[in-house]
């Protein structure tokens, strides 16, 4: 029986001191949970999936998307307990700018809201060291489940300890940090985003990149595993380190927390219709790593998978009104004229109008919202395939 | 022979002192100019017309039709002097806000940048109090050419002294008062503008409504001639008046100064292709008054004229996120379901999505660009033909 | 028996639809709250007494005011029943602008939130006609208890009919028209705002004037009974145009509602010391009307009554980087060099320094809050005695 | 003869296309300079000076400071060519938010416009690598003035190609890379800013901490000499690793770039008396370097030095309204009250009013310049003494 359960966690109070918080659903089969606690301890727990969407509260869409996961996961099989955080960020959400909505940073510091979640690589050394040889023993038996629950459990102490100290943490830690402490038990991280005007794509760590296929997203933008910052990252990358550290003792491990930033097109739109095939996608991967059963599938789009390397921010070194000449998904060759940008003191002159070129062929994944732009705006993103 | 001439006139400077202006175009053929002049002043004067964009900085679009008409006008005969003002709000076009630029209201009072243009109606009642017989005489005798020249002066004058003030005034009046010392010797103002999501339309004065079809724009909002801050009133109101106090002593005056706000589709972007065919319109407008020659005309399209009053604002009951169901231009029945809300608080019950319906039958003139919604925000403007 | 009760009422959602409200206490004496329902509805009833604070948001000493005026109501003897709403703007208070609160306007739209309280003139005369003679010849006999019952009913009846018209209301007329629905039953409305750099003062009806002197504030602003968009109007004015209405009747009415607007010092700052000391000039009033009883009462200061066409501002005719060299609250002369502007382009000329002189005799009442100005900012406002 | 000599460099345009720059202002003395020209290139050149400020814009205190150093600098003996550089942001300097300047990060993407000087630690390998054996000799035998010259002119060149890449770089790339091309020429480095509500401290690397205390300024936070984004830092940090390189050759460089941040007191405020006290301060360590002569010094005043470590930040643990209790500059004591927040939910509980407490002994040097703060917020910057 598929059992949804909602939760206010409490994250953030306005001035006048009333409590803002984040709906947090929880959907699982009580009976294969229940099942799982009953086999004990020693067995291999019920897998965690956790999925969150706005953290930049203007980027909505993925939001839809766990509206349609929750239809959706109702009536399939279930062999995973999924934790789902819509609009997870109550600072970035009441923030408006103009017409629009600031979500993208805080407003007071500039800190972006999706670059403080918590990752100290002393802290994955320390754990290691202080690993007894019993436990080695038994990792080396090929059995990790006991280092895979003592590690999250590590894991989730360091986050809580950093909330609590004395003298505190910024905004975007307290709020980066507490997403952390529900997101540490998952094994599956999901981080649904948007770009500006932009094509669906993905950021999958390099070790994950040929899962990530089953999103059915055409772009795949491959990172390498280190912190920058982010959830996904934050998410893999102690994963990655322990597993580095085990290598250096001759033991190959074999789990780690699968992380994916997913952009779901464009910022300050929702569209229901497109967030049913945006979860099918979602689904799709659930149902190839037997967590779901029940999914119809998807029709495979074609997929490109660009290096984080190459992919290339065109910054503009013109100040002006920019006609954006390509939209987020078109190909473009070197040398293409993709935007122009109008000069208004030199309508009267052929400076009127500035061209600008494509550096490089490749795929616009998506371009920047508005005709008016500075120096070092950031005018298009570009995967490049030249 | 057509001649363009360009001028920069400061009106702002930023905290560092450095002066922001704003370009002012002039196009006139110079025979033709040169002619009138020697044929001294008790003539006709060569008409003039002015044509300003951005007064909210981020409705560009307007910017982009004013170079397509310098491009077009050097082309033509022309017989009216033109004054071309792009981009013409050096305060907005800098303030940005996230991704987007707020260019509507001061950043630091809130003041709509097209509210604070000047008209004192005691200023008519005591410029036609000031007239003496001889003058009366002659415009009884039909002729307006000296009144209209000495009214344009007289009006000039208050604006120029509305700006000496000792106390001063406010960076809205500053502008919108400088703006009109330059527009008010203008027989023909056109103030271009955008909406949010939209799409074209054009605000008449009621008395004007026939002559608006020639922009060749399919919505028409006809307008009662009273002043309520923006350029377009400012311009028509003072004749308006002038006329009905003339009227009140038996005398029918003819000329009118004829304004209008033209609303060239969605801000915060910019198409030269588009602007092409929104100076078509403009410029048939100006070929049906006589003003230039040449012009190949346009492809007449269905017109729809609404009055202001069934012209009505659909505010948002809910907060939430919002998707349009609807786009600008589409007509909608009273009752149609044109947007829905989503409340992520509510994803495991049915309010989860709420359904706006809408209020009325007409046409959808513009909607809200963001979906996200607070309760009181403006989602739609509907043209009502219901 | 001294109660205090709370209650949340909701105004606004954030679009994850949670909701946010205002906190509204209420505090009253039981046993005289029920001695006068027991005397029957003819009778007077228990006068109330309606304090709000913080609608602009970032004013917040209003705020820290109720927090002791609860401490010390309940220590006193109440006559009247309090309506006592501490941040009574939940839009506002979410709303940050760099590391200060923007509060004073709806960040969409640029509306003031205190502009938008309702006042329809045709209401009142509509109200006027509908009373029977019985009704107006118990007013003739000097029984006005039923007329203010069934005025009030009748406004309140309005402000809920705008709220639930069909097409909505915009953000700021939502919160205004609600916040009006709990003052409107009150005889005392007092409304708690701050300036930007600002010594205290009050904005008191001219026919309050007088009795304006018990709030024990230095600078009093005497305003005509206008309705500009503001609490303390639409307060007062209905009352003062049924009493019109009533004069042209020949008759004359005794009760008004009494509000005033109270600037308690500087923005984005909160002392609870002061705000003990502001309480007082509160307390001193309400003993005065006999609405409380046990208050120590105040040390009188010098009171300077200005009225409202003499309270001038002083805008900027400059942009730059401003000293200012008096202080909230100083007397200056005419021609007093009172700022200086630095305009760092001039730094090697003797234009470095533009100073701005006072262009008439007066007493400073507020200067802006940064040095950072625009051609138009205001830089002063002044109560002149020239 | 001093010459004072004035530049205006474009570094922005707003959308318009209008240009946007900094002035620029060079004082030297024409006879020492011309002098040192006559001497020849081999000869130690004059030593330059680079003064800039409100790089963060709403930081105006430093123009202030540099107006004060121009008229002082005239009346002194030079020895030093200086570059003074006041309001050198013409991005943040235009941009509002409220009444307030937003001017500490880029309003679109939230950088810091003091995080993006550039540094690369591999480039200075590059440069030792490329020195050919003649030019090490000439060092080996202590003459460091080719060197010096050449290093300055490698780094030149490496921000010009940065500017001149294919791609572009974002806005505050392009503004922190041309301010340091002006300043990579020089021998010391200021870099005016201030902080909230502050009192005056002085960022000093550790290796120039004694020498620091010229500057007059009581509190001096002495910070490893590490990149970390900002122009002090990308001042020294290249020469720092210069010298390094050169030690693990055994060669000991003597000179290094000489670069502080200077903290002038609190934003969005300026005072020109107090600018002529700050301008001593800086005199008088100019003074002491041989580099102008005649200025008749300071009072010094009592110095307190403290490492980066040790200089905490306090972030609020509590959302709603904040009285300071201590001001900056303020001694306190671990365990002191030095601020409390109120919550108006509970007005009517004991929990209306929660004390903070200074976490250890110290300094306060700055706290946060509105009472309206939420979890996370920079409640106060000590520097811990306990």
């Amino acid at each position: 029986m598929v059992v949804v359960e909602k939760d206010l966690v409490t994250l953030n109070q306005d001035i006048a001191g009333q409590e803002i918080g984040i709906p947090v659903y929880r959907i699982f089969d009580k009976s294969i949970v229940n099942k799982t606690k009953a086999a004990g301890s020693g067995n291999k727990p019920v897998p965690k999936v956790y999925i969150q969407s706005a953290v930049h509260a203007a980027e909505m869409q993925g939001s839809a998307v766990i509206f349609r996961l929750i239809e959706q996961l109702k009536k399939l099989t279930l062999f995973a307990e999924f934790t789902l955080v819509p609009n997870c960020n109550p600072f970035g959400r009441t923030q408006r700018a103009g017409e629009y909505l600031q979500g993208r940073y805080d407003a007071t510091t500039g800190n972006n809201w999706n670059r403080f979640y918590h990752y100290d690589e002393t802290d994955v050394v320390s754990f290691v060291e202080s690993l007894e040889q019993a436990e080695i023993d038994l990792i080396k038996s090929g059995s990790e489940t006991k280092l895979v629950r003592s590690f999250k459990s590590f894991l989730k102490h360091k986050l809580g300890s950093k909330l609590d100290k004395d003298w505190g943490v910024n905004t975007a830690q307290f709020l980066n940090t507490t997403l952390q402490e529900i997101a540490v038990d998952a094994d599956i991280v999901l981080d649904l985003h948007t770009g500006p005007s932009s094509t669906r794509h993905i950021y999958s760590p390099e070790f994950l990149a040929g899962q990530a296929t089953a999103f059915n997203i055409e772009n795949i933008i491959s990172i390498p595993p280190k912190f920058a910052g982010a959830l996904d990252e934050a998410s893999f990358t102690p994963w990655v380190h322990l597993t580095e550290l085990f290598a250096d003792r001759g033991i190959e491990l074999k789990y780690k927390v699968s992380a994916f930033t997913i952009e779901l097109g464009s910022q300050e739109n929702i569209c229901l219709t497109q967030a049913l095939s945006d979860s099918a996608g979602i689904l799709n991967y659930l149902q190839q790593h037997h967590l779901v059963e029940g999914f119809v599938g998807v029709e495979p789009v074609d997929i490109t998978t660009t290096l984080l390397k190459n992919y290339k921010t065109l910054f503009s070194k013109h100040a002006g009104m920019v006609e954006y000449l390509v939209k987020a998904g078109d190909k473009v060759a070197k040398g293409q004229v993709i935007a122009r940008v109008l000069n208004s003191l030199e309508f009267d002159t052929k400076h009127a109008i500035v061209d600008v070129k494509a550096p490089d062929t490749g795929t616009v994944i998506l371009h920047y919202p508005s005709a008016a732009v500075q120096v070092g705006t950031q005018l298009f993103k570009i995967a490049v395939h030249g």
